[in-house]
């Protein structure tokens, strides 16, 4: 196979750039080492970043798709890029919760930390401009932004993916607290699992050394509360999750 | 039947006061002249305004009820006062909208008057000091505030009443752009609707002189957004309710 080209720049994000390819439906995902927080207004540049959620992404969508769920992903091509598959993408952030945290402990007024009777599933609709407002099914579908059938089959799928992704952090001593995924259909009409699952869209509780009942974040909750660095976070991470992939890479 | 007594008082809102009665599950309901905006932050007393939305929210009930939609509502007993069945309440406000107004359109960056696809099904957690934030079904039932299956039933029965309140408002004239409700649960273990429908928790758009294409709010739009006094626009609403019951008030 000739080497893949990488054509003109298509979105730029946050936390990464979104390339056109010379192949078909494969775009070009570049890292990068910005982290915001409150829909942007803390900003930073850290250094390491772009290549730890690089790696941890793929490592994840690896995990996964051993585990029987697909993804957009195609494979690493360097330090801080993959190649990822192209989707029509639902304007939507998916977000899974286990355990009150953030945003939604403060707008219900419970305690951090609190267990939820059952997984909660919410939606915001991806708009910087409007700050992601939270929204409803029924919102959904009235303003034509996503069809029943379509929510049926993202709220299946989301469902399944945090049962998998729990356990999956279960097996190296990581609480899933919730999550953030985003989820777009590709020409064939499939829904899949897209954007990125990192510390920057999961928080992940250190179940580890926790005897003085202190919570141990291990995700961007130590950026957005001033906690101290990430990076020492994001690469254990990182190690526990290439420990969970050893055990099958040679199949 | 001996005269019903007045007791303690249970509860004072910002538009209406309830009292215990003598009677088991029967309680004595005040409606008060205050209006408040924006969770309480504005707030004014406007003479005049309990006796018309005590008024109003009888009509209405008699109206549903003859249309098949029971209710809480007992009968009235005083130009500002009304008996109602004592119910356990659930911690909800319900909200539904037909067209895009006010924080919805807001929300979602719409222009107030877009008219949905279909009717959409709100619910905010009814909590004053946490300003009664949106909800969603998997919230409520994950924080046990409501079972999948009260859910259910408030759902259809909202919709049902939608309908049924969106033509009773077309046949005077009048969109029912959006509207609150609560509703309660008898001791029988049967959901009821309660609380009021009065232009306080409608939108009602005047469909007529409308020639100018100026939408003329008959609502507490006027209070909220100081277009005018709104006891002439609620004078308006109870004398085309009231046409409405004269109808099969004789049967």
């Amino acid at each position: 196979m000739e080497k893949l080209q990488k054509l003109e720049k298509l979105y730029e994000g946050k936390a990464k750039k979104l390339y056109k390819t010379d192949v078909e439906n494969v775009l070009w995902v570049e890292y990068l080492n910005q982290a915001t927080a409150g829909n942007g207004v803390k900003k930073e540049q850290i250094e390491g970043k772009g290549r730890l959620n690089n790696k941890i992404t793929a490592a994840i969508f690896e995990e996964l798709n051993y585990r029987g769920i697909s993804s957009h992903f195609i494979k690493s091509i360097s330090e801080n890029e993959q190649l990822v598959r192209a989707m029509k993408m639902f304007p939507l952030e998916i977000i899974m919760r286990n355990v009150a945290a953030g945003s939604f402990a403060k707008r219900y007024g419970l305690e951090e930390g609190t267990k939820l009777s059952h997984p909660v599933l919410e939606y915001c609709l991806k708009d910087d401009s409007l700050a992601d407002p939270f929204i409803n099914d029924d919102d959904l579908t009235a303003m034509n932004l996503v069809t029943r059938e379509q929510l049926d089959i993202i709220s299946a799928k989301t469902r399944e993916i945090n049962k998998v992704l729990s356990d999956m952090f279960a097996q190296c001593d990581v609480l899933l607290v919730d999550f953030k995924i985003e989820m777009g259909e590709t020409a064939d009409g499939v829904i899949l699992l897209a954007d990125e699952i990192t510390p920057d869209t999961c928080r992940l509780w250190n179940l580890r050394n926790g005897e003085n009942g202190q919570i141990e974040h291990l995700d961007k909750d130590l950026f957005r509360r001033d906690l101290g660095s990430i990076i020492p976070a994001y690469e254990d991470i990182l190690e526990r999750i290439t420990k969970l992939n050893a055990k099958h890479s040679q199949l």
